[in-house]
């Protein structure tokens, strides 16, 4: 059958998946003129700009884009005394936008994040691969070497068991990063120079059990499955630690998602990562961290949810208790984390009464 | 400095990797005519041919190749009664050469490989991708998102605990397959005309914890750390089950990898596979295997092997008598099997003394 659109040489323009259903989380603390690469992927859908830093300062949106924009004097008044489980100067303040949002997905992405290119040329819609990702199943209880069975031209191998084959629901896509890799301090120290040239082509589930460092750069995930466990904690002003909210928010989803039987899958979309942060300064940012990951890695290694424990909710604040009884002995801070922990999923549930989300059909 | 080979013209044939430490194990009932296209990679390398089925046939191995051949009769006359741990007309009887090899690493690939390419066009030599991937640690205690971060242009990404990333001694490398893959008959039946063409430009560690399907077609492994349980098991004349030989020695070999502090990678080198097996044929092998490994597959994600178990040979027996007492309610063929890992141990350290391997420094 003729396409009459295409008969009359108006290009057609399906409307973009999920656009309803979706929103991009966005913290920054500059104008946002890295959007106008994107516009072909992402200006269809709704913006949340979460403005990092000073409040008075006016962050440019570039033209034609939809969205709602909130600084720290929205947060403080939208959350009252709950808002400082919110960071302050430090993009782990984007989970402000993810507990904001209506919407069943988010995408969340740096400002220094461009659109990258795959071998043939082509550039790469991170978003729909994102989409396409979470919209078909995981594999985390049997490791398929083909990598994603659901992919067109790949499918289960010989020996996966055909219980499995269902797999389970996606909750988080976390994707990559070509030219600078997601490197820590020392790391950046040592090799300066060297830039992910490696395009694979693979997604695959992380299986059950372990554990993964998870970039808060190019991610995405579904707000219903798992959104009240996406805190990324207390970084930045303030805090002893920085550059480690990411990193724990994944700890906590992975064990979460373990424990619910949801599935985390990582390696497409790639983005193009444009610059590489001070070294120096992530080193001061991070030295904490790269003590403490030394015992944090094992608490989450151990970490047995009770079968009671079976809302994201639920798991998490069971995971908080843990926090303050094994890891506050490291340091006060934890202490403090696992007290923001709670006051996070406090406001998560005083934003998203559990009557609206029964409404809006994802209890 | 200026290459004197060079200056005359004379290409330099630089000696290759391993050369007097691996042995390439080749099962086949046929003309070993395939070695031919492999020859710039694998005819430096000696090979240990396993002949199948009727031994009074001849097969021809293209000039120039070193090699020794055993067929059934061989197989009698060196282990005696106990020979009956080698399958017969099966290609499990390729685990007899990994058993008589005296070298320290194995490569082994099926008769019907070929030579595959890259993206570029260039020819996979395969075996040097093994070697590099058994030469080089795994990292099976946490995931790194970004790949093998031992490879060149590569690295631990920011959140890898640094205490981990010494890694630990890899034992196996599992490569994949071009063209045709590795499915079962009815993922077979159902796709008859899926060939695989994606080219993933990886190599990554199988986390601890984790099963996977090991294809026997094209693989490599370190005999001195693992070589005791690569036991095919019993297939083939006589078994109630076939092509669940190289699944079998997967299963053993990554739990007991897991409680040694082994890794075992996955990913590169491709083959490229040129022709699928019948599917009814196939069929009729898996049938019994595709039912028990719903059994199967959590039994083994439940072994926990004890602290006493340091070797081996000691896992082995003790996996042997888990298989005894858990599997044979399933069918009488695990009993017959479990007897069988306890003959293929016994006959491992006759032809293997644990004195002749302390001599090679390797114990």
């Amino acid at each position: 059958m003729v396409d009459p659109a295409n008969t009359v040489g108006i290009p057609v323009n399906p409307t973009p998946l999920l656009k309803d259903e979706l929103d991009i989380v966005i913290p920054t603390i500059r104008n946002l003129d890295f959007l106008e690469m994107w516009r072909p992927f992402l200006q269809p859908y709704h913006l949340i700009i979460v403005q990092d830093g000073d409040p008075t300062k006016k962050i440019h949106v570039p033209e034609g884009y939809d969205y709602e924009l909130y600084n720290r004097n929205d947060i403080n008044r939208i959350l009252g005394p709950k808002a400082s489980c919110i960071s302050f100067k430090d993009s782990a303040c984007r989970c402000f936008g993810y507990m904001v949002s209506k919407k069943k997905y988010i995408f969340t992405i740096d400002d220094d994040c461009f659109v990258a290119k795959d071998p043939s040329g082509k550039a790469v819609n991170a978003l729909e691969q994102h989409i396409k990702n979470l919209l078909c199943p995981s594999t985390p209880l049997f490791f398929n070497t083909l990598y994603d069975p659901y992919r067109e031209g790949a499918d289960f191998v010989r020996g996966y068991p055909f219980s499995l084959r269902e797999g389970v629901s996606t909750a988080v896509s976390h994707g990559l990063w070509l030219n600078i890799p997601d490197y820590d301090a020392p790391t950046q120290l040592v090799k300066p120079k060297e830039r992910n040239t490696r395009y694979v082509d693979a997604v695959m589930t992380i299986p059950k059990g372990t554990l993964f460092p998870m970039c808060g750069m190019n991610l995405a995930f579904d707000r219903d499955l798992i959104g009240p466990a996406m805190y990324f904690g207390l970084m930045g002003d303030g805090q002893p630690i920085g550059r480690y909210d990411d990193m724990w928010a994944g700890w906590c989803i992975k064990v979460i998602c373990d424990h619910l039987g949801l599935g985390v899958k990582t390696g497409l979309p790639y983005i193009y990562h444009s610059k590489a942060s001070n070294p120096f300064v992530n080193l001061k940012k991070e030295y904490k961290g790269i003590f403490w990951q030394e015992d944090i890695i094992p608490f989450f290694q151990n970490v047995k949810l009770s079968k009671e424990a079976t809302t994201v909710q639920q798991c998490y604040i069971e995971l908080s208790k843990m926090v303050k009884e094994k890891l506050s002995p490291l340091d006060p801070y934890f202490d403090k984390l696992a007290d923001a922990m709670v006051t996070w999923i406090e406001a998560w549930d005083e934003l998203n009464p559990p009557a609206a989300a029964a409404a809006n059909g994802k209890a």
